[in-house]
Formats: C-alpha cells, structure tokens, sequence
C-alpha cells in the first residue's frame, strides 16, 4: 500500500502484517463457505488490496499492487498459512486482531497522503483513507455473500474517518509530517482496540417499515 | 451530478432532491437490515452516487463527487432525517417516489450529456445515462444482500434507455440542446410514473432449467 | 474483447462465439431468479463483458466495449434466443459448454496480450488474462445474490492462470506469437474440458471455525 513513497523499512514491515492480516480474515471467511483454495485466494487478495484498489481507480492512477508482487505474494503466504495451520490460528486470533487494526491504521494513513499528493482536497482524502482501509472487508463479505460486517458491528471504517479528522487537524497545525502520520495511525488504531474492548456501536436505525 | 456545467440554479435544486431521493432510499433499506448509522450511510452514499462513479470511472475521469461535497452533504442530510423521523417518513412515501422519479430522468439527462462531451457515440451514451440513474441501486442492493430490486420490478432503467433514445431523435432534429434535455428527462419521467401507476412490467423469462 | 487489434477473422467468430456463450450463461442463470427481460440481459452482458471491463479499467483504458457495439449486439440475440429457445438450449447445454470453454481461452489470451501491449510484467498480464476469463462470472454471480460459483466448483480461473503460465513459457522460448498464443488458449481450453469431464476441484479449505 506504499507505492512509489520512499519510507523507512519499519513501515513495510508494518505494512506486510497487515497486508497478511487482511488476507488471513479474508481466507478464513471464506473457509467457512467451504471456497476452494482457488476462490479463497481471491478473497484474501481482494481483502488486502480491493481497498486500495477502489481509491487507485477513482484517483485515476494504476492500482498499487499492479507495480509491486509483494502484495500477492504476502497474500499466497497467508493463503499456505491457512491451510497448513488454520487449527491453530484460532489460537492467534487476538494477534491477528492486533494486526488488523495496525493495518488500519496504516492503510488509512497511506490512503490520505496519497490522495493528498493527488491535490485533492482533505474531505476527499480522508474518504479515500477510509476506503483504502474499510473497503477490503466489503468487497470479502460481498464475496461471500455476507451482508457487510463494518455496516453493523463495532466501529471499524468510522475508526479510519476519526483518523482523518485528526490527520487533518495536525496537519493545520503545521507539525511535523511524520508526526501527523503517527498522531493519525495511532488515533486509528486506538479507536478500534478500544470499540471492540468496550463494544462500541453506533446507534442502529429503527425499522419503522416493512420494506 | 452535473460536475463543471454551467446549468440555471432550478437544475441544482432538482438535482439536490434527486440526490437526497436516492439517499433516503439506501438509508431506509439499509435500516430494514439493521445497519448502523455509518452503514446506512455509506448505502445512502452509494445509491446517490453510484451510478455516476461507475460512469466517471468508465469514462476515464475523475467521479464527479471528489470535485464538490455539495452530495455527500446532502446524503449526511437524508441520513439526518431519517434518524429523526424516520416514522414520518413513511407518509411521505408518495412525495419521495415523485423525488426519485425526477433525480432519475435529471441523471439520465446528466449522464448522456457528459458522454457526448467525452465524444463518445449516442449508443454510448444512452448505456452511460441508463448507469447514471439505475446502477446506484443495484449497489445498493448488493451491499444490502438483496437481488437487484431494478432486474426484476416495474420498468425502472428501462425508462433511463427510452429516455436516451427520445434524446437520440430530439438531437437529430437539431433542436435546442435545451428542448433536447427536457424531451429526454420528461420521457423518463413519464415513464417511470405511468409504470408504477399502471404496474406496467416486463415480460419475466421463464425459467425451465433447475441450475 | 478483441480491441483495435487486426487480427484474422476466424478469431473473431470464436470471440463471437465466447461472447455469446457467456451471456447465455449469465441470461439463463438470471431466468433461474425470475429477472425481467432487461435484468436479464444485464446479467448477460456484465457476465460477457465484465471481466474485460474491469482490466481495462486497471489498465487505465476505455472498457473496450464502449468502442464497438459488436458485445452488446451478441449479447441481446442471446437474450432473444433464450426468450424464445429456452426450452430447446437445455439440450444444448454440451454446445454451450464448448462455446464457454473456447471464449475462456480466448478471452485468457486477449487479456493477457493486451496488459503486455500496455508495458506491463508478465505476473500482472497473467492476473489480468484470468480477470478477462473468470471476472464476468463472478459479477453475474454477485447479482443473483449467490455466492461465486467459480470459487467452489471445478477448476475455471484456474486453467487461465495455467494458460498465463504456459503464454510466459512459450513467450521465453520465443516462439512465434501466434504459437505462442494457440499455446496459450489451447492449454486454458484443455484445462478446462478435462476438469470438468474428471471433476478435477482444488482442494477445498477445512473449516475449524465459528465464524
């Protein structure tokens, strides 16, 4: 999800685990429909990249992963992990948890910057931060038929939109770049861990139709 | 939905109620399912702005919505609404398929339009007006895990194709761009009303195969 | 699918064929939901020109169908067809079988070369040849609101990933690019016709969890 941006290398290692993080709930969701090794592939690279993907097309650009197979690659690796130890990935889950949401949050952030050296404005940024972070998770539940987990549970794709907010704040702060990706990436991650410790919801509509 | 044209103002406000006629509709289905207020949004989102991001990205430039907030504005305003009054609304059924009726043939109008500025032919157009009224809501549905209500109710993207042909004749006639327009969104309208009114559908295929 | 390319004229009766044979397969599982004549020959048509819609869209290029009308032509004489036929195909399921497993391999080899036209490495003309190929049914799949076949049932995007493998082979060996491309499809259509006449199926994931 980095691109063509010259970062430090603890950032592509943060990257890879929630790239693999991403594809490992994608795979896992679609080993419960019983998906082939083939199909549940598919939903694990369109888990970690659809995102991503969908903010590319719509900034008009070529799709991140088209340039650079580690994304692929991470994702088969996720996909080999399955099958040789999904007994005991459940085991992990909490891990993955963790992963998860650093992959948010770094996605999130990736997807603001690039928008922004787009020139686009910061409201457009940060939708396409939380696309970049949230939409993964709708194409693998349309995948499999699901109706959009992030549509109903705890806050997850409003996580990546706080992030913004304060990615944005920061930024007319004029501080230091780096420390508005940090103070945005972590302002992501928190609000995630802290929704599913404390099971954060939004308010859900009343169904007053029978529509 | 009508990006950089200079258009008179009643445009905008027809468009502003087409817009918000198409989000209230995602953010009451979306609630039929229990979505959260991000959920409902994000539907609302989609069903107002779908079909012309599908068209913007086809046609290769950027999606209309990421150059003016004025839409997604008006979808947090539906959701607004229906959170508040959500039991109103539904007396109110009447006026919001009047709405929809009309963001449909203003869409129609806006999409076949901005296809012949990217000199593309007329049947390229008709495709491209029919997917900016009617592919917003076959999102819509498939994110709320519904079968398309539009491939299989009374005539609906139809009207947004009969439309586009009434604008392929106007045109040839070498009217006014102006009476062309109208003569295109009249018919959409018009069709789309007398359908309902009458329960006019088309034919089902009869299925004798068990696939 | 074929684009601007001048290529011999055999190929574009078997591009024809493919074409019409995957909007049978999306217009005949339609009738199955009980779609109107329109919805069921949009399902038709996304099954017939979605994939090769989605990787021009990638490649950052016009969806080839919007510059020649030939697609949505075939695609409305299979809606007619089967409108009148319906009955009569069902014996035909074997011919149409064929026509699908040919417009596979044909559709695997345009993919692949036109993403190759476009600079790009071998890997992603590989994803994109399979996208081309298997996308379509996955977006027909999507809007009958079942769960993607290909991703449960006999080897399908699978055999143009083979068919990729064997295009990058014989292109190191620099063969002639018409061997090249007859290798190529034939190895997508071989893989095809013998897993489903010995229902070869990759493995499929066990499923150790609740989710």
């Amino acid at each position: 999800m980095l691109d063509n941006f010259t970062l430090p290398s603890f950032v592509q290692v943060i990257e890879f685990l929630g790239t693999f993080a991403f594809a490992i709930s994608g795979i896992r969701l679609a080993s419960g429909k019983e998906f082939d090794w083939f199909g549940a592939y598919v939903v694990g690279v369109a888990t970690a990249v659809g995102g991503g993907t969908l903010r590319d097309i719509m900034l008009g650009t070529t799709p991140f992963w088209m340039t650079d197979s580690i994304y692929l690659l991470c994702s088969a690796l996720a996909l080999i992990c399955v099958i040789l130890f999904s007994k005991f990935l459940i085991r992990l889950d909490h891990t993955f948890f963790i992963f998860d949401a650093i992959g948010l949050a770094l996605f999130t952030v990736v997807g603001i910057q690039k928008t922004l050296d787009f020139d686009f404005p910061l409201w457009v940024a940060i939708i396409m931060g939380t696309i970049t972070g949230a939409a993964g998770g709708v194409i693998r539940d349309v995948f499999i038929n699901e109706i959009p987990l992030i549509f109903r549970k705890e806050i997850y794709a409003m996580a990546c939109a706080i992030g913004g907010i304060v990615y944005g704040i920061a930024l007319s702060l004029d501080l230091n770049i780096i420390v508005v990706h940090l103070m945005c990436g972590v302002s992501v991650f928190l609000t995630r861990i802290l929704a599913v410790k404390y099971h954060i919801c939004l308010p859900t509509l009343k169904n007053h139709e029978n529509n």
